[in-house]
């Protein structure tokens, strides 16, 4: 079906082109979107969304897209499903936001004893907040106030890894590792260790043995960091498994289940921010679990409401939250919250998107797209274009890098800006791509089908050829 | 109405004791709740709120208890106002959350529509995030951004004033003056200056020529820096006419407009933060309105949704906004994001907020309920009593200090916990009152009536009374 196709149901609704180009004229006189050079879009438009159901955005034209990024990594079970509509409905009948410190409700207890249940052992206490950043923000505070409460007060800073993104507040940038992100904000950033990315692009052939090759060269100098100065680190964050802002860099389990062994020798919190793996993204609930592995601290965030509204969870360990559980006058609280800290309809979300998760099988469900997306990656023709290279694939997440030559490994030209090329084609191809520079990756619900997949390979196969040729 | 009686519609909901039990428990087994000393919580359970409606909470015994904060100093229109819900409802039928980079929607839009109408003059581009502190995260690096992008590269630095309050994220605590929250994070904080707060306390009288004297007396180090530092200095980040968890501190107009003058003259960013004041709390629209001034960006959140969904945007005039637009290979974007920034459901509802603003005429009945509130304070023996200090108010908001002894203000002793007896006994009289350390305060509802107000400070009086005899 071309995404060009009207669909006469929606036809009734569809906005004038007079309401269409008055909204457009506004979003450019008073909107500044975010991650975004507003001038890119002196001479196009925003793409007006007016509908969304299932994988699919529909624009004000009527005009139907894939939503092949899951609406930044958030969306889980398909837009507009109806438990969750049902549950925010429910919600809102009881009440709407009350403050949750003095009070309680059912849905923030609810939701954290579930998150506990389905989450990797020994992370016993849930810690709400709004979005990635701010559960990072919680994550480093925590980690950071443990070891001042425990008395080991060197023990102030933090490794993060090359090419890592955790949020944009000034402490997730602090241990963000993208340079574009945030050299400029350097007065304004903590001091960290910055490691190396067990990159699996490194790896070759892909076997256990090649992975295994890779973690370590990244594991060594955290090694010999930590042998010198474990006494100053409080903590290591990391992207378990797959860094998505970095480039959508896949590393291997086996990175994880070393980092796991130092962490405990040396007396370090393993931080796991999931924002973006967790709730089923790899193929499991989380990612820590492709290696067997418990962090002390786990962040959540995006799919956690199934994508539909903002909520956060910062999860720990018995031991750090008694760190901080003492008589008032000892001083000992996490004065940390914000002001929508455990908003009700958003816990009502998040439970119905677990049972969501039950109810449908959703874990088994995606095995079969997750291999459909395999075999479309690897049977479409794609890899045979000489201006690919590094295919891979991490459950529901793909990713491969477009090259000048990709045999050599040349680079394309910044200036030619190769990847907003493709994403601007992507529109007419009715897919909604969003490539992070030149590397082009699909990040999907859960609720896509494997015909939606290879439907969007396909696609995705017109677009590079009329941009590339 | 005692707050035991029982409603009897709600009668049938109730859950069962076991049920009650049940949930508290977990609770007390998963929950962290934020800003919380969860030891406190030992003896004695959370509330566990299960219907709100209007200016009441109802816990799931069924006893009804005033919001007299508007949980958190979010809620705006009373909890369950149909408008909202209406406006949720609607826009799930349509489209639940979708990325707001490359896309964009009519929510989004028309919200930044009215805000640029709403807000101080001057402020023409909308950013959103999602919280508090993330809107001071973003004004904080645009700021900073902005001096680096137009060839002012030493401007790097902030002034913030002692006691104020910008939130928990690394960055707004960086900018924060309250010692408790912030002292132990030092070695995470970037540095900046912290002057001294216009606190209206000293002003005794509080007529304008003491209100000035007040404000000249802040002023005079901030003149005395900016002679010097000016060239150091990005922006002055501050809580205009009222500053809340320093301890709920009014501040002159007079500062205001001196302030202005300053960072004019010196070339420095006026960063109002009316994350708490704005949308009618203090009054009038914006706390800014009190003293006439633009500032060059505002943080807005709380009362956005009328406190019921988490949303946040900062606003800034055309000339910070200009210097971020340029081709994208000039390294100008401001690289700033959260997942779900623009979300929908939250713009519908922030929209539908600002409309029941004008069906209903808050702004303008509020009057009545702000006279009510003064007239309770000061004609119901509350300044008579021996410990009650510093009556304040300011449009929905009011405070006063409990001391040993208020004529000579002789402080109760920290370790009696002055505040937690108050804060608990309030529950006893229907009230759910949070003092900050020994300052009691409201911080009402739009929608609380003159009636409200009087009983509200009433049952007060009996807390007090139960408390301090």
């Amino acid at each position: 079906m071309s995404p060009f196709t009207m669909d006469s149901n929606l036809h009734q609704q569809l906005m004038t082109a007079d309401q269409i180009s008055n909204l457009l004229a506004k979003d450019r006189q008073y909107v500044w979107h975010p991650f975004t050079q507003m001038k890119d879009y002196e001479q196009r438009d925003h793409v007006l969304i007016q509908r969304a159901e299932g994988i699919f955005l529909y624009d004000a034209w009527g005009r139907k897209y894939y939503d092949t990024v899951s609406s930044w990594w958030c969306n889980v079970h398909g837009h507009g499903h109806p438990r969750i509509k049902e549950a925010i409905h429910k919600q809102l009948h009881a009440f709407d936001h009350i403050m949750f410190s003095g009070l309680t409700h059912a849905p923030g207890i609810t939701l954290a004893e579930r998150l506990v249940q389905l989450a990797p052992e020994g992370l016993h206490k849930v810690f709400y907040s709004d979005n990635g950043s701010t559960a990072v923000e919680v994550a480093l505070k925590m980690s950071f106030q443990y070891w001042q409460q425990v008395g080991n007060t060197t023990k102030t800073k933090f490794i993060y890894l090359e090419g890592s993104y955790h949020g944009d507040t000034l402490g997730a940038v602090s241990v963000g590792g993208v340079e574009q992100y945030h050299a400029l904000f350097k007065p304004l950033l903590f001091h960290g260790y910055k490691m190396p990315a067990p990159d699996l692009r490194a790896a070759g052939g892909h076997t256990l043995a090649d992975e295994a090759i890779v973690a370590e060269q990244a594991l060594a100098p955290v090694r010999e960091l930590l042998q010198l100065e474990a006494e100053q680190i409080a903590g290591i964050i990391v992207e378990p498994m797959l860094m998505g802002a970095g480039g959508m860099i896949m590393t291997p389990a086996h990175y994880l289940t070393e980092l796991r062994k130092l962490c405990s020798a040396h007396q370090i919190h393993l931080i796991a921010d999931e924002v973006a793996t967790g709730f089923g993204r790899t193929g499991t609930m989380f990612a820590c679990e492709h290696a067997g592995i418990s962090p002390d601290i786990l962040c959540l965030s995006k799919g956690l409401t199934a994508g539909v509204m903002p909520l956060a969870a910062t999860l720990c360990s018995d031991t750090i939250y008694a760190a901080f559980y003492d008589d008032y006058m000892t001083q000992k609280t996490f004065f940390h919250g914000h002001s929508f800290t455990g908003n009700p309809v958003a816990c009502a979300v998040a439970l119905a998107s677990l049972e969501v998760f039950e109810e449908e099988a959703v874990l088994e469900r995606i095995q079969l797209t997750i291999r459909a997306l395999e075999t479309a990656l690897h049977g479409s023709g794609l890899a045979a274009l000489p201006y690919v290279a590094n295919i891979r694939q991490l459950g529901l997440v793909a990713a491969f890098d477009l090259y000048e030559d990709a045999q050599r490994k040349m680079p394309f030209p910044p200036e030619k800006r190769i990847g907003a090329a493709i994403y601007e084609a992507g529109f007419e191809e009715g897919l909604i791509l969003r490539p992070l520079g030149d590397t082009i990756y699909y990040w999907l619900p859960h609720c896509a089908t494997p015909e939606d997949v290879s439907d969007i390979v396909s696609r995705t196969l017109r677009v590079l050829n009329k941009v590339l040729g």
